[in-house]
This record gives structure tokens, sequence and C-alpha cells, in this order.
């Protein structure tokens, strides 16, 4: 039997237990040129908040009644005459919070798990891992000597983005919750420095951590931590709109960045960005990715929660930050 | 006698008559190398109320007792062997709100008003102009068949940039307070479409004039009109923050975007520009400019009140609307 988590009803603010349930329903079969895949882990992203709100964003949403969208990696068990993927192939794809899936392969691509371990495939060499590449270079366009911030800093795309500035010659400074995630930018990940945001007055240690401004902001987060860090911004500087995750959740309007017009006075640009974007290039990205983690020049930390059954609290972790690095779902 | 107007305090909100005063003084003789200019008409612009403010923007704000800081344009009275400006020459420079200056020419140049009148020296040609120009056509990246919706447009500023964006191929909706306003945007310098912010609701509006969104937004105004701008943007979209003069006035913070994430789901750019980056090609751009104008292609009005007695007056027309075009002191 194939046990699938249904979206039940749109949420309004964090979402409760009766935003989704559980249906199981038989295995299905494989038509001709399509393959049945076991899914060993899935990702939990912030980006499923959104997806669940009744609104055309960069895709679709999904519909009530639909398996809840999730990227998902696992193994071939079946095959019926698909053109490329074998039985024991594994296979990274958008299958959704199900211990199954059907495919024709399209959106799907197939990875080896024999070098990297699966969880990685979801994390620094998945969509976290394409996102903080194309992010930072592309659309950050940093260089060398750049002052970089970014918040999130101890995520999945965060710490990935902070290290790849790092290893182009940047001053990074991450922005994290709680002293065991600023302690791990610093000591582990080779951050120059870090803010803790529970804590600390933001305007005060960015005044204290960036005494020159930042010429790039990678924003994780939205709200009050955008809005503080373009303050600080350096002439020519910019702000790449990844994610707002501390504004998802929100009943009412979204607070808009009220320092905006720092954007005017240092001619800075705020560029918003969707990894989907970059898909012809992902193989390019993580060449290099993979390459910088057999250097030991890159690291990543997954968290990792296992079964099914506890989707709905591993998924609220994303909201709380009780969680280190690539939030996922272990599924068998 | 020289009279000039200085800063006597900051303002907080609008400002009223005690923000400046009057003084009167002797008329200075230039130095070596220096010039005496006598001011025909004073530039009144939206910026000159942000160089007020006690804080260095992209230009040191003007200190009080300081002859309040304005373009002006003028003719040469005497020179004390100033190598490039002689008698009679008509000057456009940094002169400020008095009747004479002294200066070495620095930030100033040279104007032929036997085929220009003055006046477009300091809107069509001056500082106005060369933001539309750039401002549109640099950082807006406009191409022909985009569409584009620019506010503040009977202003000296929103004004060109519609007509340039119209000379470029492009469909123009521009927002403007009244009937006269918008009658003039569509009647005289051939808008496509205009919105009247004073009476329509700018979402209905914006849904009923630009059903397919936009593709380049030239803010002067920031505030309410900003964000549903934001709401309709197109992939790729650009927003050229240019001003935000509904937010220069305001006591408390200023009002941040809260559609901003339409940046990113639309993978759009949001960029700053203050002119003074493109002096190298000001001549460039006044060439095509003055070109256009000639070929009865480019139409600016310029709004013009008399006497510098009439600065404080005049000077809020800019921030109640009450006027049409570029705002213009004569002074003699």
């Amino acid at each position: 039997m194939n046990k699938q988590l249904l979206l039940n009803k749109r949420p309004e603010g964090l979402p409760d237990e009766d935003t989704w349930k559980y249906v199981t329903k038989p295995i299905p079969e494989p038509k001709e040129g399509e393959v049945l895949i076991q899914h060993h882990y899935i990702s939990l992203d912030p980006a499923m908040r959104g997806w669940m709100m009744d609104r055309k964003t960069y895709i679709p949403p999904v519909e009530i009644g639909e398996v809840m969208r999730a990227g998902a990696i696992g193994k071939v068990l079946k095959s019926n005459n698909h053109p490329t993927f074998k039985v024991g192939d594994c296979i990274v794809s958008w299958g959704g919070v199900q211990e199954y899936e059907i495919t024709n392969g399209e959106n799907c691509y197939k990875v080896d798990d024999s070098i990297v371990p699966m969880p990685k495939y979801l994390g620094a060499l998945g969509m976290p891992g394409m996102t903080a590449y194309f992010g930072i270079l592309e659309v950050g366009k940093i260089k060398e000597g750049d002052i970089v911030l970014v918040s999130g800093a101890a995520g999945a795309v965060g710490s990935l983005v902070g290290q790849i500035a790092k290893l182009k010659g940047c001053t990074v400074i991450g922005i994290a919750g709680g002293k065991h995630k600023c302690d791990y930018l610093i000591n582990e990940l080779g951050f120059d420095a870090a803010i803790d945001y529970k804590t600390e007055n933001l305007y005060e240690a960015l005044n204290d951590k960036c005494p020159k401004g930042i010429d790039v902001y990678f924003d994780n987060v939205g709200g009050d931590i955008l809005n503080a860090a373009l303050s600080k911004l350096r002439l020519n500087a910019r702000v790449v709109i990844c994610g707002a995750i501390s504004q998802y959740n929100n009943k009412k309007d979204i607070i808009g960045p009220s320092n905006y017009l720092s954007l005017l006075v240092n001619r800075a640009t705020m560029q918003g960005m969707v990894v989907l974007d970059y898909t012809e290039n992902y193989h390019k990205a993580a060449q290099e990715m993979g390459m910088w983690m057999m250097q030991g020049k890159l690291s990543s930390k997954e968290d990792i929660y296992e079964g099914i059954n506890t989707f709905y609290e591993t998924f609220l972790r994303l909201f709380s930050g009780d969680k280190m690095g690539k939030l996922i779902l272990k599924v068998i």
C-alpha cells in the first residue's frame, strides 16, 4: 500500500494538523514508459508553505485533495519500458509526500547514491544547493572582497551561500537564531561573524559586525531582518530575495521593508530569484559543488526525521527554527 | 544686493515658513578664476526635501545657515579671468536659492539660450530630463513592446519618461492626480492610458488599464502606488526607484512595499537610481533629447512662478501636486 499526505484545506497562518490528511491506496502499476519509484527521503522546504496558498506564484498551487508537493529521492522498483530509468536506479523527483510514485520521468533525474548518500541530493546537491549557487553567484554577483550578509544562515540554503561566498574571497556575516547555530557558522563553516537575531539588537549588531556596510545581502527571511539589512547597504549593493520565511504564516499583509529607499540612495538592486529558472545549468553547478564537497571546502548538514507519519511536526520545524541545516523526512 | 534663502531649521513633516529665512548681502566680487552669475531661474525639485534632512544620502545635507541648494540658470555678469566662461554666457549651476552666485565653474556648464529658452535647461534638458533618460533607458532597460507604468506622470521626470518609452515602442500608462493632468497625458503627450490616483481605486484601475501586467514600473512617488504597481509585475520586470514624493514629509517611518515578494515570484528587479552617476554621458542624452524636441517628438511643460520671495508657497506645490510639469522660480 502507498501512504500519501493530501492537502486537506488551505491554512491561515501556521498550518495545523487538519491542514493535511493521510490516505492509504494500493500501489499503482506503471504504464508503458513509466516507472514505479519507492521514496527513501522527502525534502521539506519553506517554499512548500507558499504552494499551499490559493494563488499562482511561480508554480501552480497544490490543490485541495492533491498529494502535497515535495522533492523526493528514491529507487526504481519497476520499469515498464522506461527509456532510461532501470530498476534499482536512484532518482530525484517531485514525487510529493508519499511512499511511492509513478512517473514518466519528466522533471526527474538519476543520481549515484554509491558516491554521495541520498540526503545530500536533496540538500547541497539538490534544490537548496542550486538555489545557493545561482543565487549568490548569478543574482548576488559576488566578487572577491565583497562583504556578504546572509540570513537563515544555518539553514539549507544560507549555510551554502555563506560558504560559497567565502570560497570566492568574500567577508561573510551570517544571521541565525541561537548560540548553537551561530557557533556552527563560525566554528564549522568558517563565517567571519555571526549575529543571533533572537538575543541581539539587529541594528547594533550590524553596526558592530558590518561597520563598513554590506555589498550583498542574501535574504531568506524578510521582515525586520531584511529591513535592518537594507539600512547597511553600500554603493551598488545587491539584495537577493530568495525567501521570506518570517512572513509565510502571517495572517495579515506581510511587512514591507520601510528602508527600501536605501536602494535609491545607494543605487542598489533588489532582485528576486526562483531556482527553477536555472535548471539548464544544474549539472554545471552540481559538478562544482560536488568537487568542493569532495575537497572538503563545502560542508552541509542534513537534519533527518523518521517516518512519513511525523510530517506535520517535522514540517513545523522549518518555522520554529528547531532544526539544523536541510530538513528531511526519512520514509523507509 | 544679493537676496539669499538660507536653511533655518530642519523640518519635521511638511516644511513651514520658519524652515527657511531670507537674508540680503552685498553682491560679492569674483576672485581670480571665478565668475559672478546672476540667476534668472531656479529649479524646484522634490529631491531638495531630502537634502534638508540631517543625514548623508547620495550628497551631503544642506547645513543650517547655508544657502538652500538648488539648480539654477543665469548669466555671467563678471569674469575674473575665468578660463572658459565669458560675460554674457548662459550657465547652468548648483547656484542655490539666491539672486547671484560666485563660482569657479565646478559642476557648471554653459548652454545656448538663443536656441532653447532657459527654463528648458532646468527641465527636459536639465536634471529631470537626464533622470528620465537614463532612468528609463539604462535602469528600466525598456525594449519595444514593453508595458511601462509611470507614476508622477505629469511631473517633470514622469512626463518625459512616458514620452521616451512611447518613442521606443512601448505601451505607456501614466498615474497622475486629477482629470486635467490625466487628459494632458493622453491628449498632449500620447500616453496610451492614464490613471487618476485621486479618484480611482488603484488596484481596479491597474487591472483595467494594464490587464497583462507591467514590464517596467518607473516610481517617483512610493507608498500605496508603488505597492499596487508591484502587484502587477510580469516576469523579469524592472522597477526603477527614482523618488518617493508621497513619503518625503512623513513624520514617522516611511511605508515599505508589502508586495515586494512579487519581485521573487516574478524574478523582478527593483533598482535605485541617482542621476548624478550619469554626468559623463549627459551631453549624449541632451543631444538626443534636444533632437527629439526639435522634431516635435518630445514635449515638456514648465510651470514658472515669479519672484524669489514666493519660494515657500511655490515649493509646496511639489507636494500638493498643484503644478504642471517642471516647477521653476523666475528670479528676474
